[in-house]
């Protein structure tokens, strides 16, 4: 008989908690009791799960001893301010907003760097790294061994999901005043959002670069095992409901083969190459999909050792929800 | 007494002409005659310039030999059809849509290589490069001499005008189509434009990249005077009706001294700087503006010879029409 777990998601009424349940049902995860857990506000609602309705419970008196393992998608304050509980009353944690520092939560992309887990002791806590940072991995992890990257450029353009339902029907909003000749009335965005790139992605340090900027370069670096690697990133916030698009420029130590990374990217599971009469776009390819859109696959103009890339991710479902479900797959299958 | 001169803009009543025209009156352009020109099927319209409607000519039975100094602006097989029936005919050429080669029509933007005028003889044939490559180069020229540039990596995310006014309706249309919960029918482009990112604009050669990125590469070599530059380009179709955006990271030789950075970008005429405090956009600073605007200026986070830029500008103003119009002025000052 298959052994199931009491399973915990902390922030279920969120876009990706709410996408991480359904991925929980449609993966058949071996769930014992699911608890859907929220702060105070959204407590008391109820969420379908398995064709029951299922009650979101208040964070705040929420017994993680009731519970074998613990998703957290709740924003990086909730996570600081509850993992430790959970790992003390012995949950195993997945952490899908980067709470908790990598040497107490390292970054696992199950395709990427499965092995982490086996240098980890329980009650495990692990981290889902952010969405760019998971496509941007899939897609250089899978690039063939010769491929020798010293320096990564991406221009990563954030969808308004990945400020979550707010961001999306700020958008809504404000393309449907604008459409209709009112008055614009920016709220969770600082400016005109519809029509209009943002230029970064909230604040920036007195360097100039975000937080967000700072994360995935850190990310790329430990989830490639590449700790020299030089990484050069712009997140800025674009008019598109769901799915992240990223312009990605390699650097490799020698000339590329394309047709090796042709090969290479094509037998990646994780991923789904496009050729170069076509190219993937975030709504029309990867919306929906567990796999990442790779295309516009090309050397330097005059330089064989470089690589140019386009990526479209699922934010919500690849980047978030399905990154922190398959680790919790990893989990169950090898170490809990 | 001043001189003054007769003008032929081709091309008239597309969104360039129509804003070239606006120049030419706002800046007092010394014009004596002007003669709008366009091909048969807008013949006839009229447009207004400084209070009087003129009829819009055929280009198939307009005399050159009328006019002293000719604006190309209606695509480079127009340009490439009628501008050396204007040159036999004596006019300066200033073709704005890239139909002739660089040997011939060398590309200038005043701020940048106005000295390459000095080297022509009449009848004078210029190039106004795209508004990409004019916004990037206005930037870098700017940049101290001490940072000597050796690779430049670019993301343009070039507003739905860059495809003239069909791409602007085009937007239009599918948004509301989609808010409305329509039918998206894809026209001029290939599939849905409304929220979401196309990775490429128009179609690639043989080795993935497009022409326009062959060209703003060719351009910045060019403008810039840097035979070796390395630069990777990815021209992105973005949902914005108007203004470019340019994602930039550029590679020195050696560690770039930001503070002269700041001082020498402040103190460039043709750029406003925006601190790190805040960002530039397109459609809340650049459109409709003389200037460039750039932002987010900042080293890389982990190389001292790297410096990360955002770029925006009016892509029909300045991209185009203005330095267009600048170049006119640079040639009838020094030269007609």
């Amino acid at each position: 008989m298959t052994r199931t777990f009491d399973i915990a998601v902390i922030g279920a009424t969120g876009s990706v908690g709410e996408t991480l349940v359904q991925l929980l049902e449609e993966r058949e995860f071996p769930v014992a009791n699911l608890h859907l857990v929220a702060s105070g506000e959204s407590a008391g609602r109820s969420l379908s799960y398995k064709g029951k309705n299922l009650r979101v419970r208040d964070l705040e008196t929420f017994d993680f001893a009731s519970v074998r393992l613990v998703f957290f998608a709740a924003g990086s304050k909730v996570t600081q301010k509850y993992a430790a509980q959970a790992a003390a009353a012995g949950c195993a944690v997945i952490d899908l907003a980067s709470g908790l520092p990598a040497a107490q939560a390292p970054r696992v992309i199950p395709e990427v760097n499965p092995a982490v887990l086996a240098s980890l002791t329980a009650p495990y806590l692990l981290t889902s790294p952010s969405a760019p940072g998971i496509a941007l991995a899939a897609v250089l992890a899978a690039l063939p061994e010769q491929v020798r990257i010293h320096r990564v450029t991406v221009t990563a353009c954030l969808a308004v999901s990945s400020r979550g339902r707010e961001g999306v029907s700020e958008l809504a909003r404000q393309t449907a005043e604008l459409l209709n000749g009112r008055a614009l009335e920016p709220q969770l965005f600082d400016r005109q959002m519809a029509f209009n790139l943002l230029a970064q992605v909230e604040q920036t340090d007195s360097s100039g670069h975000s937080a967000l900027e700072q994360q995935i370069a850190g990310e790329l670096k430990e989830l490639l095992a590449l700790p020299d690697l030089q990484v050069a990133v712009t997140c800025i916030q674009v008019p598109v409901f769901f799915g992240d698009s990223l312009s990605v420029s390699v650097q490799a130590e020698s000339a590329i083969d394309l047709s090796q990374v042709y090969a290479s990217l094509e037998a990646a599971p994780a991923l789904e190459l496009v050729e170069l009469d076509d190219y993937p776009t975030a709504v029309g390819d990867a919306v929906g999909q567990d796999v990442v859109y790779v295309g516009r696959v090309r050397a330097g103009l005059a330089d064989p050792a470089e690589l140019n890339l386009w990526i479209a991710s699922d934010n919500v479902r690849k980047g978030a929800a399905l990154n922190a479900v398959q680790l919790a797959e990893l989990l169950i299958k090898h170490y809990l």
